[in-house]
């Protein structure tokens, strides 16, 4: 095998075989096929694509590149969630402990990673005490016992995609429906989990702007999760603002468990309770999407699902009376309030200003070194839709640097428009495919 | 200006500017934009195309990335003449006296290369005490005492082409009609004639094999060498089965002599006519086409060019001797003939498998280090359309290595399809563009 006649066969907009794509990732890998190849390679993937069943075998050779997670000590269908990123969204946390109330096995393996936040690991580590590197051994005990854990992703996942994810980012060679879906597809699979719930995001928030190309992301991997053996279903939802009214770490935790006691924002609650049903439905205990809905809700209302979550809290070693009482969580000396200039309808609020607001205040790393500040973020009191008279409060940012906060706050008030027309609360789950 | 957002702009099919295009190209040629972020842009230029603008740009960038010849002390129009490359194609050897002869000054800078045979400053080389090298004002004063000068390519020619050429090599990017003209335009540029008549073949001993490519290079390098200020006319000639009847540095020099002394085969002799007819008409020397046309042909029949080819050899040490006793030229030690195993037809004659034959038998260069058998080649006694009997000789292939000799001969044996099919014999000249 020749990586030009490779290169050459997917100019000309072939499909390649399994072996000729397996030659070049792994040989790029292993630094015996050099970049520049690679990147050709890789544009001519952009602009003449993959077929699904290209795009499985990719996916597939990236999972086994490295280490791969065996949950099979686990007892019953162990079902993962992926959410393809947003601002303010803390699902995780509500999700998981609905779903193991309801008898599906989470075990999951969740990032840190750059952005307007900190991811699930950092969110959680922002409850005191809190741990979440362990030994498989005292993972999968974790699960057995208590239903649900939470780890740091560990070792060697994936460093194919690792390597061509970094390459693709300084060559032009990101925006690919079968390289961004084998991306996300190749790490979660080595995760090991037997289905997958995703949530993928789609509005000024999310890494894909339009419906049309979360649809398109969406379908693709449900269609290379099913290639791949797992049972998949996508919810696609709204991105254009913030989830929930809590952006960062502490601040969501402690949002999450304003729902997990019944109340919390309508958004973040409905989505959740959707997301959780599709869980416990591929997890096999509902009858159908209808008696899982009924499930979750009734997990969520009984007070089971935030029981669920004080004992995996108390069983990762942190301190379980946050769930009685939110001052335990880290708090901010510096909170600067960003007041409406003038009365009449929140028309917009875009939730990438939000986001990039929260992570200048301290929130999110910019770079893998960055410490995050866990009790930075921003609150919001007035979202999409919302009638505002002058003066009103639209946000608080929050912070344990002033400046850091004060400059937050600037950036907050820009990510507000406030118009004249009344505006309609936008739409939040688009479609379920599965 | 970033390398990435112009990579970005190819693959979504836009225009780049000339800036960028110099941002990348100089980037490249001067080891700031890395190897794989040029062979992304190269392959999304393979797949989205350049336009014509951006390609007499590029040209520009890399023509002007080295050294330019300046030749702007001869007096008259210089011009130029390129071949694409082909199987037995000594028409500059005949070409450049004839127009020289008509009044056009012809300071012609010649490759050496790897291929079939040596370039033309190889075959000029095959002369005993030809020499290629000079400097500059002496190249400059021969041309004006002499009216034509051959040198070697000397300097630094187009350094940025160089670079990009050898890295499209490895990366399967080398097929782009933007990309292959540029490539031989700036090179052709930089040499600093007024004027250049290109002779593009097509077929299965050229670089493109069918008319319709070859045509599209052809408007290509016209319109490119116009839009860079140049007179411009292509002459698109077929190479299906070689040029004349020999192949080999020393071989090529003697059908040269003949075709000057009024003999040779007739698709040299047509073909070079043609060739100097649309110099002359270039360089200002005749009054249209057919005026050109009458001019070379007087030129040659006269005896005109073969003593300004006996005026060019002495002027660059050369033994004038040869233009009357070829004897003189390099002769090999072993000929081994190739007949025909039955009766019928030459119905195919493939260029390609002659031109490797000869190479293989010591005319050509595999590696840049090879020395050149200069006496080594094929001559053909049946080309295609011929008719032949059983144990006619088809050809003879010449060398000072008789194992190279004999492996030559096995393989020019299989260029020949013999069939019982009377086959015309192939048009030669197929169209012209200006």
């Amino acid at each position: 095998m020749n990586a030009v006649d490779i290169i050459n066969k997917k100019r000309r907009g072939e499909a390649l075989s399994k072996d000729e794509i397996e030659y070049m990732v792994m040989g790029f890998t292993d630094g015996v096929i050099p970049d520049y190849q690679m990147s050709a390679l890789l544009m001519a993937i952009c602009l003449n694509g993959m077929t699904k069943e290209e795009t499985v075998q990719l996916t597939g050779i990236m999972r086994d590149s490295g280490d791969t997670v065996d949950l099979s000590d686990i007892k019953g269908i162990k079902v993962d969630k992926h959410s393809t990123g947003g601002v303010g969204d803390k699902t995780t946390l509500i999700v998981a402990p609905i779903a193991a109330a309801c008898g599906v096995p989470i075990a999951k393996m969740s990032g840190r990673g750059l952005g307007f936040t900190g991811g699930t690991v950092d969110k959680m580590e922002s409850i005191p005490g809190f741990v979440t590197s362990m030994e498989r051994d005292q993972f999968i005990r974790s699960v057995n016992e208590k239903g649900i854990a939470v780890i740091g992703q560990t070792g060697h996942i994936a460093p194919a995609d690792k390597k061509m994810y970094a390459l693709r980012d300084v060559t032009g060679t990101t925006e690919s429906i079968a390289l961004i879906t084998s991306s996300i597809m190749s790490k979660k699979l080595a995760a090991g989990a037997d289905a997958i719930v995703l949530d993928v995001k789609c509005g000024a928030g999310a890494f894909m702007k339009t419906y049309e190309d979360a649809r398109e992301l969406a379908e693709w991997m449900v269609d290379i999760g099913k290639g791949s053996g797992k049972s998949m279903t996508a919810v696609i939802s709204n991105m254009e603002q913030p989830l929930g009214n809590a952006v960062g770490n502490a601040l969501e935790v402690g949002e999450a468990m304003d729902v997990l006691k019944g109340g919390g924002p309508e958004d973040i609650r409905n989505l959740s309770l959707r997301l959780a049903a599709e869980m416990i439905l591929l997890g096999g205990c509902a009858a159908d999407r209808d008696d899982a809905e009924k499930k979750a809700l009734e997990a969520l209302e009984s007070g089971k699902a935030l029981e669920k979550f004080r004992v995996f809290v108390a069983n990762q070693g942190g301190d379980e009376r946050i769930t009685e009482d939110m001052n335990l969580l880290p708090q901010a000396a510096f909170a600067v309030e960003v007041r409406a200039d003038e009365a009449g309808f929140v028309t917009g609020l875009d939730a990438m200003k939000i986001g990039l607001a929260s992570q200048h205040a301290g929130a999110g790393r910019q770079k893998k070194e960055d410490e995050i500040d866990m009790a930075a973020g921003i609150l919001l009191d007035k979202k999409t839709g919302d009638e505002v008279a002058a003066g009103d409060l639209l946000c608080t940012v929050f912070g344990n640097n002033k400046a850091k906060a004060e400059a937050g706050a600037e950036e907050a008030r820009a990510a507000y428009t406030i118009g004249t027309d009344r505006t309609e609360k936008p739409e939040l789950i688009k479609e379920i495919i599965d």
